[in-house]
């Protein structure tokens, strides 16, 4: 069951209590679930370990980060960026060039954090653009194939600067989806590029020559953002693209009368257009519970992670899920485990993540922690006692073994993982 | 300098950056900081602790938690409670009817977790009402005693079932005072009283009388809580309390015209009335950097921990200054640095604590963590390296030395600090 050892070989996982269920043993084989129950015999010999009665979840799903911007490891960035966007924009412009920023070094620090946390799918953003061409989508690109066998990392070319502003950026969208990105991305067609129906149009274009998904950054607030969904909402049916758009953020959905923000969600259901939150502090969010109960898809993400955008975020998802939980002032343990499932099955979803959870034939994707319930380990967040990955043990007590790609000197001053 | 030794001779901090600032030694002599510079020489034979160039904080302070009503170390709590205010508070009544909750033990444990993560200083709301009548206080004064040489806590005698709506609640919140609770509290004077003059009368009335400072919960939202604001400010001018009242939550000033907001700041300022926030990511807020600009203290504080109200809250006041971060989306570091003052030198203000600091004759109350800047410390909340309490070193690597009191066998099953 060791990540070194390339075998299909079936091992058992004894003892472990699924979502904080009554123990039941999950035996591992060629990367797959192939049977879980309560005190399974398989034939002699089959190695075991020993789970002793821990809590077990499904591997985490991270939704929406930012790879390629990540400071993740690195010394501490000393953030004294002015306060709009294209203060934000242009600063990080400018420090890239400085520093010779290389993301596919940083993005493999933070997958491995991720992974270590016990995230084995992940949908990152990457920044296309006219100064950077290609270059960082290539970078989060090596890092996805290095860590492919255990943490599945899909890249959206995301235009940063605007699609339209720039001209190329188009272009150099359709030639980041020939290379391989896995889903094309979007931003603010009104806020950014100014004119939302061509900039939505040349989007869905792109998507539909290119057979892409769509993930779209809508921070367009109130009557704004409202609009702009709808037109994304419009070309999603007429281009058929139903369960193949996600719109991340979208807090206009916090600021809307109830009346509009319903009739907005039962579209949203009824298209299958999957809603990603990081669940800010500080900004309006879609209401999560509210849109479960309409059928809407709602997946958690962290947004960016240490870069010169924020210095906040983590890579444990634990610790978005709890982040969910008090934005949305989730006490009860029936509602705290919302906030897991934003996280993993519908994090899962929303990204069109196949074979994820913990029943036979799923992805061997398992992490255990020490708590009594799901609630117990939102918001304990304790550390991963052993995660597998594609069916492989990759960290043991919150440390990744040796032997997987990326693995560095330790600096001298690490940075925790939570 | 070992806690167990009663010994008032001098020792040596050797190489620290307070606040992250160029290295230099601490002297430390009878409880207190007695000499700070670069390369001190103190009498040979004084002992040393090598300080390795760690990040220095001051003690942290916690300026408004429940340690009476904490689960902390207990097994998990199930929430299954409604979301009305009085659901919360049956409930509560309920379950430690039930389940014997000994105020005693459990702030015990929790007050030593604070410890463990560098508070030194730290305000307790305490319940007092007509059934369990001063049971709650004689709990946490037993662990306030015990626990007097390093973290020293102040409680308030605090009405959460009203003060009005129970006949006798007055009288005990009186004996409180009497017995020895340092502060006297109040809940919303229109919402939970529904007769705020008399409430309030009532209120300065034992405060005045029993020469008390008054720390009082102000949930009401926008003009209720305007309107009670207004009738606080104009008792602590009657009876010339300035510098002797806080109010705790303040939401309504996160949800009033811009212009009455910097009303009540610039009258909250001239009687030095401090505002206290848990910056909860669900809430309106006083707005943080505006209440400071405008000379207003604003500390900062959990409210309840992992209680039968809600399961978050942490004993980690790195992570309080993360959350009001958060909350007010300070991203700089010189707006991160603003956190940091929230949860030690504000914090000490607000509540009166003197001696505060890193300066010659303040309390040696020290924490070292391995970060570059403040703003890290605050964003990655690392372990305390260190963490001296009056003096004495009390915690390493984030676990408190043998020999405190409240020590107990560890669980099965370790909540984590963090
Ligand atoms: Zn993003
Ligand atoms: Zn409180």
């Amino acid at each position: 069951m060791d990540l070194t050892r390339a075998t299909d070989a079936p091992w058992l996982l004894r003892r472990v209590r699924p979502m904080g269920g009554a123990a039941i043993d999950v035996l591992v084989q060629a990367g797959r679930i192939a049977a879980v129950g309560p005190e399974l015999t398989p034939p002699a010999g089959t190695p075991e370990e020993e789970g002793g009665g821990a809590l077990l979840l499904p591997g985490l799903v991270e939704s929406h980060t930012h790879l390629d911007k990540t400071l993740w490891g690195l010394p501490w960035y000393r953030n004294a960026v002015g306060h709009r966007l294209i203060d934000r924009i242009d600063n990080e412009r400018g420090f890239r060039a400085a520093s010779g920023h290389d993301a596919a070094t940083q993005s493999m620090r933070l997958a491995r954090a991720f992974l270590a946390a016990g995230t084995t799918r992940l949908r990152s953003h990457v920044d296309i653009d006219t100064q950077a061409g290609l270059r960082h989508l290539a970078g989060v690109q090596r890092t996805a194939a290095a860590l492919a066998p255990w943490l599945q990392i899909q890249t959206v070319a995301f235009p940063q600067s605007g699609l339209l502003g720039r001209p190329g950026t188009a272009e150099l969208l359709g030639a980041a989806l020939a290379e391989g990105a896995d889903v094309l991305g979007g931003l603010d067609p009104c806020a950014i590029d100014g004119d939302p129906v061509r900039s939505l149009d040349v989007l869905f274009g792109l998507a539909e020559r290119h057979g892409k998904p769509l993930d779209i950054h809508l921070h367009e607030p109130g009557a704004m953002g409202a609009f702009s969904l709808g037109l994304i909402l419009e070309r999603t049916a007429a281009l058929g693209m139903q369960g193949r758009v996600a719109v991340s953020h979208a807090f206009c959905l916090g600021d809307l009368p109830a009346a509009e923000v319903q009739a907005l969600l039962a579209r949203l259901a009824a298209l299958d257009v999957s809603l990603v939150t990081s669940a800010p502090s500080s900004r309006s969010v879609p209401p999560l519970l509210a849109a479960r109960a309409a059928g809407v898809t709602v997946a958690g993400g962290n947004d960016g992670i240490r870069d010169t955008w924020t210095p906040y975020g983590s890579p444990d998802m634990l610790a978005r899920a709890m982040q969910i939980g008090l934005r949305y002032n989730l006490r009860r343990d029936d509602e705290i485990e919302q906030t897991l499932d934003c996280v993993t099955a519908v994090g899962a979803r929303a990204c069109g993540f196949g074979a994820h959870g913990l029943a036979p034939g799923c992805r061997a994707d398992l992490v255990l922690v020490e708590a009594e319930t799901v609630a117990e380990a939102v918001v304990a967040r304790p550390t991963r006692r052993l995660v597998v990955a594609g069916g492989r043990i990759v960290a043991r007590d919150g440390h990744l073994l040796p032997g997987l790609p990326g693995e560095e000197a330790p600096p001298s001053m690490p940075a925790p993982v939570s």
